[in-house]
């Protein structure tokens, strides 16, 4: 059972809760926590062994934490997700596998794609897919229907696996914290559209990849996970695109894994991340 | 001010840690901790703000620990070295820069060498530099000199920077997990002599080194950190050699960095580390 | 077109080779050579713009090379593979779905697992597999049902996708340099079975895997690629197999590109790598 | 002997350099080329075991090659080089070293610093240290005072090794593509002054150094290396600055020796390099 708390900081923290753990005769696995000193910010993660009602914890808990402490206690750690395509296989295909041999730490409900190219491999592995294009319509109009198709699933994370189309502030709005996008470069750096031209241009030596949540702003919401790889003058943009495929699939599920096992906070547009 | 513990575990150890903690009004900055829940061992470094008096915390810790925690209070962490050298200038170097511009989190008091090529960038710095050959005594004869000439220093480590020569048991039991050795090769690959010719005999493609404690066992004892580059066919063992040498600078400095700073701990011929 | 030599060095074979090249009107897209001046041999891999009769080209180079001159033309590199597994999924799925999206650089044509576990997802990408158990039979008689399996796709190459069982020098020897193994350790450590275990136990800080082609020796073959991540001591052996998955499969993948472009040689156990 | 080519690219190019080579009997060691092939340009970097006249190499050269080409062929390779600081001791403390163990490839000539802190770890290894405020008076003047003192060593490269100051395009004009920077960051992410600071509001999960020749914009040079770190949460922007210290002083010592070794070519503000 794993426990997450993130609440202002004060003396005596891991003492009053230590307390009430060892109270309830839970024997704690491991044990992260985290003081942002500057901003006085606590950050908790507990995995114990037992697994016990969440309601009475909670309530416990809450008696030693400060006011507006967030408490999560999950179970049975087990997260719900939709995946968001347009063309590129590398990263939706890791994670169906993933799913299909019970080791993504998810359950993948459905794959919407903006084009139909995908369709084929998610039915191989009997995931439903839909093609919602966005041509000939309004973005409003576009994402309506996305969440329209997303809605009865009540997924916990959109996954934008290599999906090719910004989302609106309005659409991203509904799912805060829950869309986790993989961007083709080592952000900041090239953050937008063509990041392997722009580095090809630049003539850089490597080239990286993040896995970030999306907030309004394009490539700027807080970065869970990055990774890069050597590349030298002999990389043509092809070349780097391909290269890139390899660690964008890589630091991707790399971040779910992170994020499925609740090991993620989030404040300031910043991640602390218990790894 | 760090604190580190190092006990059998039982259930509600953290809880009673930080209460003791808590009642001194001491402000945890960063904990750690570590269950190994086959061995029903439990370790912890605690750093806080405030300095105060090691022993009466220590007392208190005490009535909370089971009969046989191991506590190391340090009020002022700063150690004292003796550094073992043969020719080769790479690690030493970098350890008498940091040492000059008091980056090392430690003071090098000596520097001893079985040949006398490293006396003059010692010199330069201040350092003291004894030579003490190997040659015609026996090695019992020779590490006694070793001995004589370190024990007024006191150390709390002896670092062996590319000390090309066998220590035995009895000397190494007089320090014990007290010497760190660095070894150039990627452990447990390549023990012993010569490792960057059986790198290149056996083709390769990554070369490593390896900062350990020295134990009795040739290359056996606890690893505290490691490092690799990747190599080619185009590597000579020469080109080995040298580029194995950034390695074993940059992965040497980063383990005295771990011991300085109170995160190792070794049990079982294994190291914990709180990095 | 991708042409490959490997012979006897000697003073002016760059010259009379590109001197035959460039008579030909062929364009060297990018041209890669090695010389090992202990052996005194000789390594090139050339990429011509063009296609041209491989035939007349070679009896041209053959004029210009010494007597026993190995030239490989490729006219069309495109390999064909049989996949051995056992068990595991992860290195089976990665080629599985390059193969199914034509970036793995060869064909899939069969798989065969001495366990049936894993016919499912090969089914589910239109893939043959077979199931040879090695249970009640003897090495003789599992390796025959194999090889008869294999021999009517005359592969071009044999890939161990974690197969488990020790393949004989005999079968080997049907397929000299052509079987392809990923190791789950950083060779030369931890050879055999366990390696995580024995990696595990001796506390090491990185964890590795090696692709190498399979000769008589056990783990023994030249190596093609390695990778290694980092480890600490949380780490359990079962967190280690899981890390190392994620290597096996990275390893692997890049191992069989730089085999399936026809840039790998061998010699004395080592390899040539034109990455 | 090194001999370093770059020209506009056309059919037969290595058929006809090689062939002067083996015509003079030279033994190639190495051999590297590339083409661009969108911008239709050729470099070759061969290394030779025999040292001859280089004019009349150089005059036989050019009666195969396009008129406009580069042709540098080095019998001794060995640099002269001025390093610029501020008040850093890592970059220029490992240059120091190397040179005196004479391991640097180059000579350190003289070392300037707009402060004059490094001027006892200069004058420990009998460096000639000059402290030239730029304090209280113009950019022009500082710079006119910096050229004066170089002018008499003739170097081949300025280094600056955390020099902290923007020099001016008129400045650098006199150097064109010596001088070499560090910059600490992994650009093109966070130019300008505090990249750490940057990159801790950003919440970057790896930080960067970047060696670069200095071009007229800011941080806009052909980059010859990079490295990353991995960083987490818990570092400080003081955290940060001492991690990237350990990176940035190894990736300058890469782009030196590079540099020293004729293996960097620069063409439309990107680097060629055959490592």
């Amino acid at each position: 059972m794993i426990i997450v708390i993130q609440c202002a900081d004060q003396v005596g923290l891991v003492a009053s809760i230590s307390a009430v753990v060892a109270q309830q005769q839970l024997n704690i696995v491991s044990m992260r926590e985290y003081v942002d000193t500057t901003e006085h910010l606590f950050f908790m993660r507990l995995e114990v062994e037992e697994i016990v009602d969440p309601t009475e914890l909670e309530l416990q808990l809450k008696t030693v934490l400060p006011a507006e402490a967030t408490i999560h206690i999950n179970p049975l750690p087990h997260k719900k997700i939709a995946v968001l395509v347009t063309k590129e296989y590398h990263c939706l295909a890791d994670i169906l596998i993933r799913n299909f041999f019970n080791t993504l730490g998810a359950t993948v409900q459905c794959v919407i794609g903006n084009h139909d190219d995908l369709r084929d491999v998610c039915e191989r592995f009997g995931i439903q897919f839909y093609h919602v294009s966005h041509a000939d319509k309004s973005k409003d109009t576009f994402e309506q229907e996305i969440s329209h198709l997303i809605q009865p699933y009540q997924p916990d994370y959109l996954v934008l696996a290599k999906f090719m189309r910004i989302l609106s502030p309005a659409f991203v709005a509904e799912y805060p914290m829950r869309v986790i996008n993989i961007h083709h470069s080592f952000l900041p750096a090239f953050i937008g559209a063509n990041p392997y031209r722009k580095a090809y241009e630049r003539g850089v030596k490597l080239i990286g990849a993040t896995a970030h949540y999306v907030s309004n702003e394009l490539d700027e919401g807080p970065i869970i996970a990055q990774q890069i790889i050597p590349v030298n003058h002999s990389f043509t943009v092809a070349d780097m695109v391909n290269a890139g495929k390899e660690i964008e699939t890589s630091v991707l599920a790399k971040a779910l894994k992170l994020v499925f096992e609740d090991r993620v906070f989030v404040y300031n547009n910043k991640t602390v991340v218990f790894e």
